[in-house]
């Protein structure tokens, strides 16, 4: 498993990245802000994730690859960036739900192999798959992702829980790897798509 | 004095995991996007407080407790939050205050056992109290509390120094928690019934 | 090198602890919150570098000096914040830059030492120069710096690159150092002055 892991981590990374350097499109930055705000988006979850676990130096400082792959998808971006026409507006979302369903279940199986509790590798696979899009969010001023009606917390919890059961189950590791990313990944397109949402609670008149 | 500092902290995390439930109702938010925001503002602030103190893995992670208190204050919050005239104004005011008093004891009273200065555990207790707060009303675009006129601040490092002073002193250190904890909370109640505030710098003409 | 590394770092922490108090002029904060502002600026960045590369406790914990400088900058600020037509429009930007040039050397010269590559060590700069003034401005409710168009993030790129190349070469350290912040310190003013910015990518049409 531990290959499939990296990949995909490596994948997620490049994905999250590319949705950070669509995000600085409103802002009209140049290179280097682009460059720093697809970084901070790409990793910003994981090194939530490993200052809270106490896994420091966090993963990108021991690792150049993760580093690489950011700097690359930045650059690979720049021609889809300055022709916003070519853009479908739901690139975003879409590359985010990606990004959110890899990262959880990256985030959950470092927590569980790191002989955390299932609970807490749930909420640790949380934090690795919606902390950088909050980060992007935030500093890009719009509404987190994570704050709107469509489910979004809900598929990366799914995700967390499939894989957390799934690891101690007698089924091979890489499958549980695929079917909670998959499962996670259906639930938040299907959201997008159908705009699904669970019940929600608060004041009607508001938004 | 554990037991009550640890009685304390759980009332804590549940107080302010209801002031997140409640700042999510104005985003109409699903169960799990009001479980995280929840969550975020009841753990925020000792996760950043361990983190920079180097308490790693952070507190919740070691102890399920704190994800249970969170749970069952969201659940038994939906009521509540699906009733919304029955919710007076200054509920989330008030709960928050409480929170912020007794999360500035609690931080204080780690840092110093950590062997941490009185100054540092002055500064670990604010960050404890008002670091979840915060990151609660950034999620949810509100002006942060501590960037408000009304004594805020200043109350939780009230408490963190009466905390620090009487640690040292041959007091009973179960009397020094509720007397430093009652002076915070006293402070910032007083604070929003009379609309108190310290002379404020700044221009007048904005706001 | 050390103690010149020691002192621009105090240096670094009053300015940006400055330019916390400056910000919170807006919102006609009490002392207190005032105070907390400021130190959250001016450590925000290095508790964040810290923390990922797991140098915890976080630095200002084990040094008093740099909590007693952002005080007495607080103290002395004062004046300047209650009389805001004697504060040059432009001086919060350019305190931003002094701040962000020092901040940047000290915490690349800090990750090269802890043996991390130059990349690693390059971003450690950036996340200690730009961390602190991005919490200001999100909690201020300003468009972070770094996501304007002028050169930002590049003035803190260039810093970190000279200091990271400067630091393998037989160079007196001293000199790099010195090098390598009047090159990033003099890019951000040169931006400043001139309006000067990179190519940017993004909608014309927005903003």
């Amino acid at each position: 498993m531990p290959s499939w892991v990296y990949i995909f981590d490596l994948i997620g990374t490049g994905v999250f990245a590319l949705t950070g350097a669509i995000g600085a499109r409103r802002y009209r930055m140049d290179p280097f802000g682009i460059l720093v705000l697809a970084a901070v988006t790409a990793v910003g979850g994981g090194s939530i994730r490993d200052a809270l676990m106490g896994a420091t130096p966090v993963f990108w400082m021991l690792d150049i690859n993760y580093l690489i792959v950011i700097l690359i998808t930045v650059l690979l971006s720049f021609p889809l960036l300055s022709r916003p026409a070519h853009l479908p507006k739901s690139t975003l979302l879409i590359a985010d739900a990606c990004g959110l369903a890899l990262f959880t279940v990256i985030g959950t199986e470092k927590a569980l192999v790191m002989g955390f509790s299932g609970m807490v590798a749930v909420i640790m696979g949380l934090v690795t798959g919606v902390g950088g899009g909050i980060i992007r969010d935030l500093l890009c001023r719009q509404v987190p992702l994570i704050l709107r009606t469509e489910i979004y917390a809900t598929a990366s919890i799914l995700g967390g829980i499939c894989f957390s059961i799934g690891y101690i189950s007698p089924l091979n590791d890489t499958l549980v790897l695929f079917i909670a990313m998959c499962g996670s990944l259906g639930l938040r397109l299907a959201a997008i798509r159908w705009q699904l949402s669970l019940p929600v609670f608060g004041l009607s008149s508001k938004r």
